[in-house]
Formats: C-alpha cells, structure tokens, sequence
C-alpha cells in the first residue's frame, strides 16, 4: 500500500470530525457566524504565507529538478491564493490589508505555522512532504464534500468553490504522487517519522477550524 | 538600555503573572497537586531537548568562537539537566522512562518545542538569542522567588534549588550579556523581531505552567 | 548609494577581469574551444540546480510576501533553463541526460554551490541577497557585452541571446531592487556580510569562467 | 559490514595518497617548509570554526539525548582545539590572533568548510555524520601513522602528538559508532548519500593539505 492510503486510512476518523465539525457543518448551511469566518479567513492568510515558506524548504531540499519545480510552484501558489483572500473575500468581510496585519496569530494558527517551518527546516524532505499533504488533501476533500452539498447562493460559496476545483485537485495529486515516490525510498525509520508528521499535520487542521469556530483569542 | 533590561521591563507584566500562577503559588507552598507537578516535569524533559537542539543551532549560526562554546556548551547542559530529571525526579514520582517515552508532548509543549526549533533554523542569530532568552531568565527569577519563600520540608525542594542555584545564574548572566552584544549590532528591523521573539518566548512560558496546572491534552 | 551599486563599483576590476577572461573573449569572437564550452555548459546545469535550491531558502526565510514569490519564482526559473541547457544546447553537443548526470560536478562548480547553499541556510536574507546577486548581474552584463560584439552566426549564438534578453534583464532588475530594500533595513554589520558575500560571488564566478576554460578535473 | 569499514575500504587509496603526500611525508621527517606549515595552521584554525558549527547542526538535528551529548561536546572541543592553536602554535610560528584574523580562508579551506555547512544544514543527519566523520578518522590514522615514524625532537612534534593521543581516538570510535548506528537504521538512498559525503570528505582532506603544502592562494 502507498504511504498515502495507508496514512488516510490511520487518520480516517480524525478526518471525519473535520468534516463534521461544526464550523463546517455550519458552513455548508450557510449559517456559520460571520465572525468566525472572518476569525478563519484572517488566520488562514498569515497561515499561508508560512505554508509557501516551508514549501520553499521543501524545494530548497529537494534534489530531483522536477520537486524542485513543484515546491517552488506550490510556495508561489500559496502566496497567490492568500492575495486572493485579501482581494476578495476580505473586501466582502469588510477587512482591509491593515487589519489583517495588526490581528495577532491566533494560538493554533502560531503553533501550526511554527511547526510546519520547524519540520521544513530540520527533517528530511520525504517527512517535510507528509507534513505538508494533509493540508493539500483534507482542503479537497472538505471542499469537494461541502461544495456537494451547499445551496448554490450559500454566502461562502467562492470560498467553497476554491478548494473543489480541478486545479486545485490535479495540484493535490501530484503532491500525493511525490510523497508516495519518497516514501517509497525511505526507510522503516523514516516512513514511521512521516506517518507521525501526517498525523499531526491532521491534528494541527482540526484544531485550526476548532479555533475559528470558537474565535480563539490567547489567554495572556 | 540594553536590550535585555528593556525586554524585561516589557514583559513585566507577563512575569508576574507567571509568578503568581497558581502552579508557582502551590509549589511555592507544597500544595501542588502531585499529577500536576508529574505533568510538569514530564513535559520539560520532552521540551529541552528541544531547548538543547535550539541552542545548537545557535551554536552553528555564531561567528564568535567564544558564542559557540557558550551555545554548544549551554545545548549539552540542557540534556544533563534532562537526564536528572529522568535520574532523579522521575524515580520519586513514580515513572520510569518507557512511560515518559509514551507520553505525547501536550499542545503547550509540542508548541514552544516547535516555536524554538523554527526560530533558530529560520531566525538570525540575534533573534534566537531573544528567543531562548526568557526559558533562562524566568527559570532563574521564579526559581530564586519560590527558594526564598518555601519551606525547606517543601516536598518539590529539589526542583526549586535547581534554578536558585549560583551556577545557574552565571548561565543565565552570561546568556544575557550575549543577547544584549548581539542587539547591539542589529538594526532597528532585527531589535523589533528580537522583542516580538523574546514576548512570544515569555508568553509560551506562563502558556506553559498553566497547561501543567491545567494537566492539559490533545482535544483530538 | 544603494548597496548594488557600492558593492558593483568595489568588484568592477573583478568584473572587467571576467569580461576579458578567455573563455569570454573566445566566445565572443566564435573561437572558443568545443570542449571548453562543454565542460562549461554541463557544469552549468549542475550548478542551476543549486542555484535553484538556494533561491527557495531565500523564499522560505523572506518574510514578505512580494519576497517569497520573486525567489521561489526564481528558483522555478532556475530549473526551466537547467532544462532548457538539457533540451537544446546538450543536444547540439552530443550530449544526452545520462551522459551529463554522470560527470561529476567540477571543483569550481562543486565549490560555488556548497557556498551558496550553505550561505542560504545559513545566513540572514541580506547576505542571501548579496551572494546570489552576482550571478544575475554578471550574466546579463557579460551576456549583453558579448551580445553586442558577436557576429550574428557565432556558434553560440543562442547561450549569448538568452542572457541579453528583455526577461532577464528586468529579473536582474527586479533582484537588485530587492537586494537594495533589505539592505536599507540591515545594520552595519550585515551590510559589511553582504559585501563579503557579493564579492565571494564575483570570485566564485570567475573562477567558474576560468575552470571551465581549463577543464578543470579534481587533482584525486 | 557496518557502514565504517566499508567506507574506508573504499577510499583506502585517497588515505594512502593523504599520508603519502610530500606534506605528511616532510613533516615526518621534520623538513616540511616552515611556511607551509604555517599556512597549514592558519587555515586549520578557520576550518575548525567551520567544522564545530557544523558539529553543532548534527547536534541540532540528532533526535536522540546521547546525540546531541556527543555532537554538541564535539563542538566545543572543535573549538577548544582551535584556541590551542592559536595559544600554542601560533606563538611559535611568530603569529599573533591579529595577523591569523586578516589572513584570508584559502580556497581549499572555504571550499570544505562550505561544503560542510551546507551538508550541515541541508541534509538528513546519517549523510552529516558521514560528511564529518574523515576529519576525525583521517586525522587520528595521519597521527599515529607520523608519531610512530618521526624522531622525539621532531619540530612539529607537539602538533603530532595531539592526534595520536588516547582521547582523540576515544572521540573517534565514538562517532564511528554512531555513524554505524545511524547507517544501520537507514534505507539504502540514504546509504549511498552517506557513501558520497564519506568519499568527497576524503577528496577534500587530501585538496586541504595539497593546498597547505602549495601554500595555495585565490587566483583573483
């Protein structure tokens, strides 16, 4: 079995209380509170710009030309979607980039980005990779089920749309593929170290949609 | 002012807060709750060897000859302290280090762990300084407040003298003195990110002690 | 003054020595041995794949987004001409991919791209900046030299066009502009780092010119 | 075969050609040229900075307690060894700190300490310890092989004796073994890395000495 089946089945249950999580729950009835989409949406732009960085790492590490092209891609890509959210759904939000700036890291966005970058610079490239897939993969699969599901004049729906489309999944794909390829030359020690990366990564998404919902603030 | 003193006179707030935690409150006074105290002390021996890789890589961004004994010797004492509490705290309270290996890092711990390691392999060297700064500094004033408060019979005795100790207090005075030779070669831009660094470090030290307190777990 | 234009005015001999090195002189006049230009062309594309590498740790350590997509735009870029040298050039010269992977990379281009590398890791993003700088710069200054001075069915006529070309002129532009932002926030101490690191470059490049005019092999 | 005998097997010629050179083979015998010893020293001084801050990124990197013990120690005895140079050797070779300051890396000792940084930092930490790994091995072999042939008045005798002590080679079987550990436990690309970086240490061991015996200088 690929290394990435086999992680999606050991993180089944973790994603479907992703899915079932109220914030998106709520989000695909159109009746998520607007001030923890705007908690989401805030967080998930300063979210972005750390995910392009450990791309970047990613590339930076990465010896075949053709990883090289596609990290380096992906951290671009990242940037581009977050200046996507300030063009446009900030605007809808009544946000503008000043806003944005000053808002703190919420905890949970500060403790993902912290670790993504802390794995990126210090682990081998083929556990970086599972670090960086459920990211990828739970935003497809979150976005294609809910985009099944909410009423086409659902307020989130460019929102919803983003992550269900076929860019977005053929980009997804490919990222599965290079994982799946450097696992595959990697040995039991460091296919345990990816397995334990991916699992976290999984934890680290839940608690993010769990701190939006809840508008978390830090306690000091 | 030298960095350090305007850093600390920043912070103040938060130090206070911190020492007046309940957690130092009750150890000061022997009532800690044994399982919070176990938490505690299982969730530092996970959290400096972290401190320890963090201070290494300090070592390996240093210039100065003299920086990278203090970083590289400062790593290795991390680790000896770890092993007391293995050799020695462990063994009173019952634990043995197959069931510290088990333990997960609790969100507070895996957190600060991988807000140092992403620092010191992302951050220049000033900025790392700042933000290894305060696990020394606030060790060393809440450990010299709680010794000079508790009763010698306190059952957490040994914990306390650790960081009252003189030793450790030159290891602190020096660590200082290196922050503040480096802030006074940096730019304005490299004093602001050493403040933000050396506020977050504070901040995820009382997030720290209270999560013992709280015997805080993964939500998922 | 910018720093791009202290740090060029400090290395012009450095430059006008490499304009006027052989290989160059040769090149332009058409004369240029064979197996001079491709020991050049194949050490090259070994050296664009650790130029890439190190302009995605310049993505990952910048911390604006405007930054993080100009060097990991840079690093994709890097890899398309790599591949482009593989496509075109290797085949005018009777070179195919597994003739090209199995030379081992000179010591001249091993010795840069170590540098680099350990420069991008290492290093803050300034002298990132300034020791990736050089090789932008030197090849459309000497790529425009040469351009303007060879007979239009010079041999290599289509190496001398892609670096006298629009695209990469403005990229050249765009990389010192940038170079020149982050050292106006840097101190005096990283600016001093940053001519070391530009002036490294400018050796590191003419000795990459002169050992591919020796076809140079490792002594053991 | 552990990972070790199976290196050193396959560069038993490179250390054969290491100890046969006319720099090892007149410092034997006590006619090696005064300057070119002194160049040697010099250089050395600057690669041990290199190589300790390379040390410590193994440190850094290690996920084991003892790792980071041995790696981190090693550092600062790195370093340790460099001020011996400088309180001892240096003295007697007319040489004060300021004059070893200005003298410039030659490119022979900036290539290899590049090289060992950017291994440092770029690659997973079975491919660091093989890349450190001949400087400590080579060494004690160049040591015991010289101080068992050259005479007791010998004038680089102390410089000798240094590396066929009891405590270097103590240093040595301990990180032969924990580069063993390390191989042990890795898939076979990374074994094939770990034999690359063996090797090309080796290569840059014998170019270090070539270049002190040649007094290399930078051509530009």
């Amino acid at each position: 079995m690929p290394f990435s089946a086999d992680a999606w089945s050991r993180n089944r249950a973790l994603y479907d209380a992703t899915l079932a999580h109220p914030f998106n729950a709520e989000l695909t009835e159109g009746r998520l509170a607007l001030d923890s989409f705007r908690h989401y949406i805030v967080q998930d732009a300063k979210y972005l710009v750390a995910f392009g960085q450990a791309l970047a790492v990613a590339a930076a590490k990465a010896d075949q030309p053709d990883h090289i092209v596609q990290f380096a891609g992906a951290a671009r890509e990242a940037i581009v979607v977050e200046r996507a959210l300030h063009e446009d759904y900030f605007g809808r939000f009544g946000l503008d980039a000043a806003a944005v700036a000053v808002e703190p890291a919420s905890p949970a966005c500060h403790h993902y980005a912290a670790w993504l970058l802390a794995t990126a610079f210090r682990e081998p490239l083929p556990v970086i990779a599972a670090a960086l897939l459920p990211c990828f993969w739970v935003y497809r699969e979150v976005g294609t089920a809910i985009h099944g599901r909410a009423a086409p004049d659902n307020s989130y729906r460019a929102w919803i749309d983003t992550y269900a489309g076929e860019d977005f999944a053929a980009a997804v794909d490919a990222m599965i593929a290079t994982t799946d390829a450097l696992a595959a030359e990697a040995s039991g020690t460091i296919v345990a170290a990816m397995h334990a990366a991916f699992a976290r990564a999984m934890q680290l998404e839940w608690v993010f949609w769990d701190s939006a919902h809840r508008r978390e603030r830090w306690p000091v």
